[in-house]
């Protein structure tokens, strides 16, 4: 079946606008979802507006309201985009730990190069994201024939999406993040921890940080709901 | 020996200011502080400029400039006004892991109460703000003496305080997140599995989570690190 989105796109929409042609004829679910991700990506999420967003589409603020009817339908869609971009597939292919490590990492990837959107993504509901419900039921199935009693398996998930959320923007922290500079006198044993750290490629470094701490995570939770793995 | 705030707070400022009296002479690092994290609270961390700080504060731009060099010291400052709220005595007072939980725990309220500034908190670099430096030196003097290697104390704050700023978020999120609603249907295992799922005081779940959450992770980067507790 297709999602609205799809449906949205299947007549190709002739972006040279004629002569008389009502703006409101360029609208549709893929433009919306674009001119709201580019204002998201310079004014940050509280920059979005329906105005805001219905003068970036050269549109009328009732042109943009007949097509969705609030600013959270609209971060629907955002979610919706970003997430169908998270691969699941390995769920049901390979063992729950690794399938999990798999969609964590994909997961912490697109977060990480999406920061502007991390706050949205985590507050914003999932109800009319259909990509996204597809999304959590990869992971959900996967982790119940994983082994993983069902009431276990909401709490799981949403530790492990909070800790990709703060690891995305430890991603994009500058390397001076931990330095305590001409204060280092006033921490030592802290100064000294932090000597230890970052030291070679600062990228990579994240990611080793991220994925082992996703690793104890997993562990962690797994202990704690009596699961192997 | 008292930090810079602490001295540009020796005089007390008369607030009422008098015929001729140039408006810099009311800056402080104080009123600076207090203007900008109205700002990020109104428009979001984005919303914070200099020229839009100065306006609000009533200055010009080059007054602002005589008390604050750049935007990033501003933000040293909104970070160690946060942290400082930060309860750390419990390290050297109780065993770490206990320690640790007591920390986290008050660091998620305060990111959950000041949701608008988790962003900035995170990748905001820590040299020149006294308090937040204080606060790591006593974490990591507190899990050095628990008996953790030095070389694992840095990626395991960072962990955990990842899984802090990505569970404030979540606390913040409205009821109906992982609400699959009319899709559900299409998400069968998923709309079980949250059946389960904060049935109860939504507050109190948010915080069940985290701290359930918390407990996982420590266990795994414990058994990581190979120390007790």
């Amino acid at each position: 079946m297709l999602n609205s989105e799809q449906r949205n796109d299947v007549h190709p929409v002739d972006h040279h606008r004629g002569a008389g042609r009502p703006a409101t004829a360029l609208l549709n679910r893929k433009r919306i979802t674009d001119a709201a991700m580019r204002l998201i990506r310079s004014k940050g999420p509280d920059g979005l507006t329906m105005a805001g967003l219905a003068s970036a589409l050269g549109v009328s603020a009732a042109a943009l309201y007949n097509h969705a009817d609030s600013k959270n339908m609209i971060l629907r869609w955002v979610e919706d985009r970003l997430m169908q971009m998270i691969d699941v597939s390995a769920f049901g292919e390979i063992d729950w730990r690794s399938a999990t490590i798999v969609w964590a990492r994909n997961y912490w990837r697109v977060m990480r190069d999406n920061n502007q959107f991390v706050e949205a993504i985590a507050k914003t509901p999932i109800g009319g994201a259909p990509q996204t419900i597809a999304m959590y039921e990869a992971v959900a199935a996967g982790l119940l024939a994983g082994g993983w009693p069902l009431e276990r398996i909401v709490p799981a998930i949403i530790a492990i999406e909070s800790f990709i959320y703060g690891s995305a923007f430890d991603a994009q922290a500058p390397e001076s993040l931990l330095d305590p500079g001409e204060l280092s006198a006033d921490a030592p044993v802290f100064s000294r921890a932090v000597g230890h750290y970052r030291s070679a490629d600062y990228n990579v470094a994240a990611e080793h940080t991220f994925e082992d701490g996703l690793a104890a995570l997993l562990t962690g939770l797994a202990l704690s709901a009596g699961v192997r793995g």
